[in-house]
């Protein structure tokens, strides 16, 4: 995304204040928090349907949303789908297969939306989501706490590099990671629940997203390692740059002042333990990648 | 929308039970109905960019999902935007411009949403709605009911037909409510507590949107007046048509057994009388513009 785009983002934000977090948080005049986020997948830019199928560009503009909810730690409830593009071209059957499998597989109900023409495939999905407590913000990481990730990173982008090299089948694994991410719910409620200070979901890099946490909390960071994924030193072309700015591998990135409790907790849930890759730093504007300023890789596409 | 789509709509409306009313009502976790709704508008199929503004465009967006939740009786909340087009050839602040005015209007917060490259101008609004009673459904319509409307049809129409003609500033009104389409808040909360049995509100056309009721309810219909807005007669080419099909009013179109109360209630609540426009019958089949069969006339666009 290029400076006037960065432009755009930041107009936007300074005239809609209520939005800054993977998800907003509003009460629900029952009372508690309702989780309310939306993303938009666009043919071509999230997806390109001579790699994949219109199932898995359902299934991501799912999993995109259902991951902002993972990321406030918790729970989707429903999505609205609006689907606009050239009806008589695309295969709305088997879009809307990917994108339910994605939901039933995350406790998610459609429950409504629109089907419109237009000359360009978008698929934008809005899900509600509730949480039984107080949601993790980006905004609450204090200097001291460890950096944590739910899971090593570069897949999705090592997924992407062999597909487009037209090696198909040569490492499922990774191809499963671009064309069918998975977001983190039970991982971000379990990190909620053990007491996670700030929280994030990979979407746009490592890189990326720890700049986004780190300024919402006004902190610094210092990443000590980088957890690549299994087989993307051997397919990708450089390892290290497709964890930190691969994007979309939808792990979430969070806080804790107790990393060992927390590993306890992932631990007792049946869950994979998180992986520890820094720490958090008193200096607002400290951004390292050990003794290097962090490069930022990656992407924007939130606002 | 030809055979194909109402194909698509109907494989979907099978895979996905619980669509089918203006919005989804959902219960919220702390008690009452959640009001859920999306429409997607686009760039040159619901709105001519060189007829009307980019801040119209939002406006229009923003309208359809608000009235979707009038058309429940309801009260918007909150809303999430998702913008994907060519952002370097876009006026996003015009957008937004529109798209908050009529957010504003009605009360409605944007907290949330998703900014992207993609190759056409697609802007989605996802809308949550609140209601302090039972919402009102399309299926609720009893034989003998009178149907109303909330107002003359046709406006919208018009004052397309009118930018379409080149002929600027000749009827203000008519091309406003084609730019800046009104969603019947006040009216639906109105028509809700007087004991309207069903509603729906009037994007496809007066016909379409009446199949859709009588077909919801079980019902039967027979028009005996069709509303026509002031200077629809002059300026459009059959002004009965234009009311029948034009779409685009959102007027509340409804029902209720005491058209007399409904009318006492409305004018109590210093809101503009809804306008008789025929009878709710028992046969389900019948569907009557006084004794000829009624022409669907209008679109489809949503499900």
């Amino acid at each position: 995304m290029g400076t006037h785009e960065f432009a755009i983002i930041e107009r936007l934000r300074s005239r809609l204040p209520a939005i800054g977090d993977d998800a907003a948080v509003v009460d629900q005049p029952g009372g508690g928090a309702l989780l309310l986020c939306a993303d938009a997948a666009v043919a071509g830019v999230h997806a390109d349907l001579a790699l994949v199928g219109v199932d898995d560009l359902g299934w991501k503009a799912m999993a995109a949303s259902l991951s902002d909810i993972a990321a406030m730690g918790g729970r989707p409830a429903h999505a609205l789908v609006t689907v606009s593009g050239p009806l008589g071209d695309v295969d709305v059957d088997l879009l809307f297969d990917g994108l339910l499998a994605a939901a039933d597989a995350y406790g998610c109900e459609v429950v409504g939306g629109d089907l419109t023409a237009g000359p360009a495939l978008v698929v934008s999905v809005a899900v509600t989501g509730t949480v039984d407590g107080p949601p993790v913000l980006r905004s609450g990481a204090r200097p001291g706490d460890t950096l944590l990730v739910t899971g090593p990173l570069g897949a999705a982008a090592a997924g992407l590099q062999l597909l487009r090299a037209g090696r198909l089948g040569e490492a499922p694994d990774l191809e499963l990671a671009h064309r069918r991410p998975r977001p983190r719910i039970g991982e971000g409620e379990a990190a909620r629940r053990a007491g996670a200070t700030a929280m994030i979901d990979v979407s746009d890099g490592l890189a990326s997203d720890l700049f986004h946490l780190a300024g919402a909390s006004g902190v610094g960071v210092v990443v000590e390692h980088v957890p690549v994924a299994v087989g993307v030193a051997r397919y990708g072309d450089d390892a290290e740059s497709a964890a930190l700015g691969g994007g979309e591998d939808y792990e979430l990135l969070f806080t804790t002042p107790d990393a060992a409790a927390m590993e306890d907790a992932f631990a007792a849930a049946g869950l994979v333990v998180p992986l520890r890759v820094g720490r958090v730093t008193a200096d607002p504007a400290e951004r390292l990648l050990g003794d290097e300023p962090l490069p930022l890789l990656g992407w924007e596409h939130v606002w």
